[in-house]
């Protein structure tokens, strides 16, 4: 745990499951440019930064052109981010989670705010570029790892973690599932 | 009515109104293109054709990158558009309605399958450009009025009208006001 003066710093980043349909039931919804994690920094760094909804239909405008983008419920986090961007990821499993619960492969998508690039908790999340020979492409790490490292700038910070929808109910991770 | 051999052609373009925090209810949404009418023919062209959703998230790829975008509800007419755009006019009272039952400004979105070409049915409602001195603007004409003027083809088939999310209920539009 991480002390700023005499405030600690606690950094939860919500982890949820896509209901089937869901991208509804909120009272607004967000389209976030995607890139794949294989595609590396260029991807986050390239993707449009401000994305704003304008006017009755909510038609979203970019600063610029961009081909792949994805629509989440209005929540929280999301909503508002200055320069979001959305990673996908084919396995969940290379998170760095606490316990791996997850046995099987499972697509994930990451919501990073590029606005934020400061490593700045042990236990926030961040997104950054893979060792080179991991040809380019992006991971997450804990800031505890960052820090370890001497790593002190990101890709952003990491404000949602996103799991496909299943038909079967399960459990929404714990939040001690992370660090 | 248009008569083909001995089939009468009957076109319906739906009308609806949004409701607030509808791009919800329905099990999926789409993200179409969308093009200003003042922008006339060159938006209508240029955004991008085919927009596919794949994957768990519904992550929507285009075969291009654009600026702007809306998500509408999983409309019938909406969903499976191999080259939908939507036209965004600033005051529905352009559109050729059969009555003018709005007396205020409103603004609409049009959505279009660029598809379709072809003039075809005297009720059917077409994207066309505006005349020259209109600024290239667009307008929607119906079948009747540009087979008059000999017109045979257009920049896509209107599929649908979507009209802005409104506090007060009013009734939705009645199918015989166009035409």
């Amino acid at each position: 745990e991480v002390k700023e003066g005499d405030v600690a710093v606690r950094t939860k980043v919500p982890v949820v499951r896509l209901k089937i349909g869901e991208v509804s039931e909120a009272t607004s919804v967000v389209i976030l440019p995607v890139c794949e994690a294989g595609e590396g920094e260029t991807g986050v760094v390239e993707a449009p930064g401000e994305c704003r909804s304008k006017g009755e239909f909510g038609v979203m405008e970019a600063e610029k052109g961009w081909r792949r983008w994805v629509v989440l419920p209005g929540w929280e986090p999301v909503v508002g981010l200055g320069k979001g961007v959305v990673v996908a990821f084919g396995d969940a499993r290379v998170l760095p989670w606490k316990v791996n619960r997850w046995y099987k492969e499972e697509a994930i998508l990451v919501v990073a705010d590029r606005e934020k690039k400061e490593v700045e908790a042990e236990d926030g999340f961040y997104l950054v570029s893979s060792v080179p020979d991991d040809h380019g492409g992006l991971k997450v790490e804990r800031g505890s790892a960052l820090k370890e490292l001497g790593v002190k700038q990101c890709l952003g910070n990491v404000v949602l973690v996103v799991r496909p929808p299943k038909e079967e109910i399960d459990d929404q991770l714990q939040d001690d599932d992370w660090e």
